[in-house]
């Protein structure tokens, strides 16, 4: 077994001790500092992990030659200049989702990477998710023929962000677990989305995504919703899934679709309809949290790729661009580049 | 009490054999023809109405004197001929949603209407819908406050129909129902859809539909879907709503909501989520078609302006027709004129 | 193919319309008569089938020698005179359930039908319920293993009968499944339940049932309930099973169960919770009552022994008699005699 | 305010270190001790809390005389020694339920508190339920009407014990909310059970109540299962209240029943069944076990008798014996005799 990794978690708000808590059950990995500019958060950690270095100044975890790596769950707005210093000071950065707060910072950041050698792994940590592996498992194993379309919601009440749009907040769930399902990026996204509450802050959003393949998909966002709703359908060619997070049965399969026997004579169509049996695969709990940082540590450590890995952060930040460009300008389809030459740290 | 209005039945197809029934059993109508080109068609009928005249020709529906009323439930693609026909020959028409197969095929027969005095009703039976009314109350009594958003869902496997759009065959009852509670008409739509199954004819459609007082709104239409879903959710500054006509609980009142304080110093803004108690209203049941066919033979004899009037399915063809219009040009966002002088007849 | 069965439907209140719909509908039968003393229920189904004879006295049916079969559907306690008559007068006998009021004029009839020739059969629908066969399957092909008990509720808000207790209207429909999914009798019930609205007429019933082979079941019975719950769970060693005749699956198969390995030393236990998957398989809607009248058709012209037998019939009567003897000595268990010779009728 | 209640918890399993982390929260209280006696336990607390001492047996926490009070959370065989030990050593006791392992034991506590003077609580934590209280004032305030049955399901895969019946593990749970919400002890109880897994350890029991004001309940209690249910119907005479502690709508008020007009002439009934709106009260969630130990301390400091009383405890131990008795008698109507003079303490 390798030596663990020494991590300063950088950021002690809400996310902030999750991580504490998870890379501290870790064999993998040991909490060497926590980095906070608020006294009462740092008060918080100490009391529960007296051995953990207090840290008030960023720059002291920069300098820290015990520290190999950064975990940073501070504002997006920060990302990258925190990120980008701890790069320049070697050190492996995990940065919570989004990577950064725009597709230029994402970019620089996979370049410093790349040239200092360090990982970057943003926490897309849906891809983690027990359930959402389970659906990636049937669709890559064909089970569902042709991705015909994807159907989600994922709306309740609050909590509105004064800084950002639903989209900012809510989109990097759906673009990251979408773009891990599909292995593609949309070329085009649209979006419609009112302010609701907030003037300027869009609150709710329906987000149409194109792929190259054919597949499209739609993402209701919102956080103005009278109960809470996390709900996917994945309709295939041969069978649809049903993915809902609150659900006592996460992952429900449906052995239903239309067969399209060949055109008869005077070209008219004869589509039989088949509905079967609908099975709920038994999905063994875990916490994705635990198993994103395992594969950080792991790739710190092994130099593998990890599931979620920095192309894939930079890749969802270019659609959340793309629908904020639709929404600033009144709903317009907006198109994305597929990406050619792929920097290489992804 | 009025006489019944004698009515002719044309197309004993799906529908028409519920609106025979429904006449029949209403006091202020008298089914005395049915009209259908298939024989097998008449005799099921002769079977159970043996009273009835069976007619084979629209022809002779129009030569007969004893009938002063048609309704119509033929194909889409014949209301305009039928419907036209009838009024010229001094029938009152009451005709199947959509109300035409174009926005001027509708707007010629309201103009026909008009100069035959003759009442032309489109058959929106959801209208008539005890849930559907029993929400509309709620938004015109002001409960929900400002309607931000509504968000709808009506899918299922099947039925493809092999010459229209998801759109002309589902987008029907929800831009009626949208219509009837609202009492505006949107002046913006965009559509993405895709055509699944049959090439050129989309079964799947996500359409966005932008209103003038700033209300958005959006449908899911689809024949392809792991299971019936109809639920739409009314979400307004002061409370919420949903409304799923396949449920027990057809109407659900969450008082629920988001209150923005004065912004304080600096800036910043408090706002306070309240989630409160949600009712189930008792909706009494009743069968839409016959409250439909109820008020067709009232505005026959009385000349009121029916619920579901004229002008209400004129707009809805425009709605359908701004839809295909997005989707043929790749889901571009299509305006709809806001109607200025409004033809008589609606 | 054989010739028709000619029978007469005897009693036109809620259930015998149904009876001479599916009849009429069942190639293997003709309708020749129907009987009722009402002028006005004679009257409705004249108009629908002018064709049927319309007789108003009992004897007419028993005279007229066209008539091969009865079907009554007349208040339970005129099922023995009825059927007897029939009977006697050569005529093959379905009789709703339960078969009679008692289980002596039960067993007469069972002797009656024996010595004539003829066929008695009990209408006890379920037996014929797609999904109650569905279960019926998984029982007896062994994916359940043992069965360990049965709990089911069948509650609703009303209809109260005026002379009858719940046990008499709703317990025939639970007792005649379990009958046929378990094939045995009970051998001890008790029961407590309280006449909430009537005074002398139990609303409310909490039915035990203790079988032979060591199962149990529980049956919750109410006439006064929030919402309808037609919900049946069977838990077996290997299996569980649940059974809802109200949901879209209406039969879920839990792969769950718990594991007993062999004692460890110092007789502790150790016990494995298995979670597995689980499958709503498909199945297909068919209407019992059609599914019931071919199989009493089928007894008549071939002979065979109808599912719900006249045996099954009786032991459901001494049931519900060992229920009402419980009921009326405060809830005592209440011992029911395995049956040794059975009539040869059954 | 008053000066903290120093409180020693004694047993550090499962439920220990609950009662530990909500004492810690609560002003009223400071853990000072806690007491297991094996190492693993207290080490493990020792990490959370090491200001909090460990001690390793029961006789230090009863020499110890900066302890006032102590909370047990040890096996139920242990509760009437380390009670009573702890009463007579001058401590106030919080229990885990059920209070003791017989109704003797029991009562022998409720005399020792009686005699020193000290608070004996058991912790019946469902009293302090929010869901459970609302119902409970629904029922006080009259809203349902006369109470006619509660029919109650509390069933989930695992986990067997070893060494007491399924009415024992779960039974206390239902039987202290009845008690609570009827404020009345039932006369007479029966029990049809089975051992399906271990011999001579019943893990599913159907257990009867009937209570002298007339009402009735039936609870059914199993550690098989194939999903777990939490659901409590309560029937008035009024309305009907759902109670569903697994539900995101814990409380469902129905507004149906059934009327019963004065019989008319010739004896006939009618009845009139009213079906109304169905209301889900907002219910402010809690922490239950947080607001018991600060009941227990309030009675510490103020001398009022907690909510969860000792003499509720002891009636609920009192009931437990009597399902117990009717197991193993066959299911026998066992009766429970009104208590005439109460033991002070309670």
């Amino acid at each position: 077994m390798h030596k663990p990794v020494s991590v300063a978690v950088v950021g002690l708000g809400y996310w902030g001790p999750n991580i504490v808590r998870n890379l501290q059950e870790l064999p993998e990995a040991e909490v060497v500092a926590v980095c906070d500019m608020r006294e009462s958060a740092l008060a918080k950690t100490a009391q529960r992990y007296p051995s953990v270095k207090q840290l008030r100044s960023f720059a002291q975890v920069l300098e820290d030659d015990s520290i190999e790596a950064v975990a940073i769950a501070t504002p997006v707005s920060t990302h990258f200049e925190l990120a980008s210093a701890a790069l320049a000071a070697g050190k492996h950065v995990f940065v919570e989702k989004p990577l950064a707060a725009s597709a230029e910072e994402a970019l620089s950041l996979l370049g410093l990477a790349d040239e200092s050698d360090r990982v970057l792994m943003p926490g897309h940590t849906f891809l983690y998710s027990p359930p959402v592996n389970a659906v990636r498992d049937i669709i890559q194993n064909g089970d569902l023929g042709e991705i015909y379309f994807i159907s989600t919601s994922r709306v309740n009440l609050g909590l509105h962000q004064s800084d950002v749009s639903v989209a900012w907040d809510l989109g990097p769930h759906d673009f990251s677990i979408l773009r891990y399902w599909l292995e593609e990026t949309p070329h085009y996204v649209s979006t419609m989305s009112r302010s609701c509450v907030l003037p300027g802050i869009p609150d709710v959003a329906f987000i149409n995504l194109e792929f190259p393949s054919g597949a499209i998909a739609h993402a209701e966002l919102a956080w103005l919703a009278p109960s809470k709703l996390r709900r996917t359908t994945v309709v295939g060619s041969q069978k649809m899934v049903v993915y809902d997070d609150t659900s006592n049965e996460p992952v429900r399969i449906f052995d239903t679709g239309v067969d399209l026997p060949d055109p008869e004579t005077f070209g008219e169509y004869r589509l039989s309809y088949r509905t079967g049996e609908i099975v709920s695969p038994y999905v063994k709990p875990a916490e994705p949290l635990y198993l994103e940082l395992q594969d950080f540590c792991a790739s710190v450590r092994e130099g593998s790729v990890p599931r979620s890995s920095s192309l894939l952060g930079y890749e969802v930040v270019r659609m959340i661009e793309a629908v904020e460009e639709s929404i600033n300008s009144g709903g317009a389809r907006v198109a994305i580049d597929q990406l050619g030459a792929i920097p290489r740290a992804a």
